[in-house]
């Protein structure tokens, strides 16, 4: 895998997007310029691949993450590919457990987020050195490598080395099937594009009805709002898609745990399949209850995760019905292979949280990598879908009828246009001069 | 209380203290150079009267709250100290709730330090403008009042404005008798200043001895090395401090659940009062399966814990016998007080976090407001005290026997001497030239 190209530097780049002035991206909480963290590493390959990674923040505030990936990127540069997948985990932790930087986290926002932009930048790296997309690096990875990717510290309460390679082993029957399954048909998702709470009524309708003509048949609201709101926009969306399609509904964490459990009382008339950040996203046992008062409705959450340690509580806990991973709110892919694999273990299925700027590019490698190796079924899967800022990625996602085609370039597909990087650059470039 | 006076701008300092060279400071998963990420809010008070607040981070990296605390700094420049408490929970969520930087949290690690280190000068700012020392202000301020102080949003399942209603009328009564008594006496404190990990056997002795003599009877020592390792250092403690004084014991971590539980199996030989932070910070059910294993040993950890969610779970669940407040890893003083009250509610002593740089400092008001308001006892209630960087406060702690004196100067005693930022400036001042 050309083991010895060695990273040479780290460019880290400011790019936001002026999305707030559209209302897209709306939620209850959340408002404000889809923007990315990006970086590149430089190498000494001579055809001059290079890795790219980025975490994705909400605009105000992408100059924090910025510092921050600069305070870790010596624990990247100067060394070789080979080096760091000799010993994943020590290199993980190098990024996650240095000694002076874990104080900001610990292993939580702003410092995790910007350790996750660098090890999936490693991840594209290594992914482009071998011609593969990181599902198929992934995918036909020996069961020990994968397991010596993991960082099983305060996880062994729930997922051992040993249970993860039964789960891995036990994948590899059957993968190649499943992957001619999904490049002919594609994987299931489902769309958020069509209920921001910035819309009005009749953009709602009209946008569901469009989606449902394309031929999504999952799709998702943000509820949130004042409870009437939410419900009428709910049976608008109902209306539209008839009663046999999936309606989801994301509440954004703005609900207290008694309050969220009395306003799915209300919207429980439009079937939803899911609720979303019913409350607090770190609030464990506050989701555990919520998802036994709201049953047979799913508890959905993971967007903002801080970390695998959340997770185990998540599935220990019985909290979700839906884990919802993301591929740069925790410290990149080697963390969410722990995730997948305690998702597994506890027969959650996994629905990745998508959407903001290029997380659509990163995390339909994670579900087919998920679905060939470790969930090994579609039951209940789908992967988000918002129709946002594709044009900026080199190798953008690509639908087919509300189906994900799978990615076929090599590396993690979050290698970003370089004239996007500069039109787009804050707040020197064109866009925002 | 002069509301009118308007903050006209924050000043920014990253100050960083050269500790990590002597081992000072040293445990099983922290090492580095003790840093303040320091803020003064510049007035228009014709005395020149500012706010102090900072938040502690430990060396790499303090440029990057500093980033944050930029970032944050619009929501308090240009206000008045009146506006901004005439809607406290407004003001407090324009920090910790702001629409584009909540998602780098969400109110977590260094955005909502961030916001603590703000929210704290503010505080700061108007107990100076009144003339009281912050543990007075807090203590002499009508229940209405510090009700309004408190976001209960997310925390209404544990604690409602009218159980803290009533918590705070009941500690109207006696309030002054009990500030008689540690006015004369002091307030109860422990030391870890005798065994950091990174101090041979003879050296740890040596500083029990000291320390035993200087009245101490509650000292707190680091484990989380090897585990004989752990049992020897312990064993030299309590030969030193007898079968009486509280030994307490932090591991920082670095354990799993079922290690943790088999590692206090052998350090149970010598009586620990307290287990700190055996697993992971966010570990809120591993918390509670470790609290039930090892009792009556007590689990004790908060230092980390990122808000006053984290709290309310490890309450909920029966994680902790001992709450661990820090001052300004949460967003400052109103979501103290959301803990504290969390606390007296479920009738879980709090033991403030303390050291780092100027933690002692600010933790001896809310130790003190919390017995003189709040939980009424002195019963298994002690300020944690380190011996470190005092020298650079305006009003640095006074101890007395192993107990803290009460603070008398006006403000939260978080004003730091300028001499002491000049040369501690990173990376220009003389110290780090």
């Amino acid at each position: 895998m050309s083991g010895t190209v060695t990273i040479t530097g780290v460019d880290v780049h400011d790019v936001r997007f002026p999305t707030a002035a559209a209302g897209d991206g709306s939620d209850a909480i959340n408002r404000g310029d889809y923007s990315a963290t990006y970086v590149e590493l430089r190498t000494d390959a001579p055809d001059g691949v290079f890795g790219a990674g980025f975490t994705f923040t909400n605009g105000r505030g992408n100059e924090i993450t910025c510092a921050a990936i600069r305070a870790l990127s010596h624990h990247v540069v100067g060394r070789t590919v080979g080096e760091i997948f000799a010993e994943p985990v020590a290199f993980w932790r190098s990024l996650t457990a240095d000694v002076q930087l874990r104080w900001l986290g610990p292993e939580k926002g702003v410092i995790h987020m910007s350790a996750g932009a660098l090890v999936n930048a490693v991840w594209d790296l290594r992914a482009k050195l071998e011609g593969k997309p990181l599902w198929r690096l992934l995918a036909e990875m020996p069961t020990e490598e994968l397991v010596a990717n993991i960082d099983f510290r305060h996880i062994t309460d729930a997922l051992t080395p040993d249970d993860a390679r039964a789960i891995l082993d036990k994948g590899l029957t059957g993968w190649e099937e499943r992957l001619a399954g999904i490049e002919r048909d594609g994987f299931p998702s489902y769309t958020t594009s069509v209920g921001w709470l910035g819309y009005p009524d009749d953009k709602v309708r009209a946008l569901t009805r469009q989606a449902y003509a394309e031929g999504w048949r999952a799709m998702k609201m943000k509820v949130g709002g004042p409870i009437d709101d939410d419900v009428r926009r709910a049976r608008i969306i109902r209306e539209e898609i008839g009663p046999d399609a999936l309606l989801m509904m994301d509440a954004n964490q703005v609900w207290d745990v008694d309050e969220a459990i009395a306003n799915m009382a209300r919207l429980a008339e439009v079937d939803p399949y899911w609720i979303e950040e019913p409350t607090h996203a770190d609030d464990v046992l506050g989701h555990a209850r919520i998802a036994r008062a709201v049953a047979p409705i799913r508890v959905a959450t993971g967007e903002v995760a801080a970390n695998r340690v959340i997770f185990k509580q998540l599935l220990q806990a019985e909290a979700i019905g839906v884990m919802q991973i993301d591929a740069c709110r925790v410290a990149g892919v080697n963390e969410v292979l722990a995730e997948i694999l305690m998702a597994a273990k506890f027969g959650v299925p996994i629905c990745p949280h998508s959407g903001g700027v290029g997380l659509c590019e990163y995390v339909q490698h994670l579900a087919i990598f998920d679905y060939l190796r470790v969930g090994t079924s579609l039951e209940g899967r789908m992967v988000e879908y918002v129709d946002h800022l594709h044009e900026h990625f080199v190798d953008p996602v690509r639908t087919r009828d509300g189906r994900y085609l799978v990615p076929e370039q090599p590396g993690y597909s979050s290698t970003m246009r370089p004239a996007s990087i500069a039109e787009f650059s804050f707040p020197d470039g064109p866009a925002w001069r």
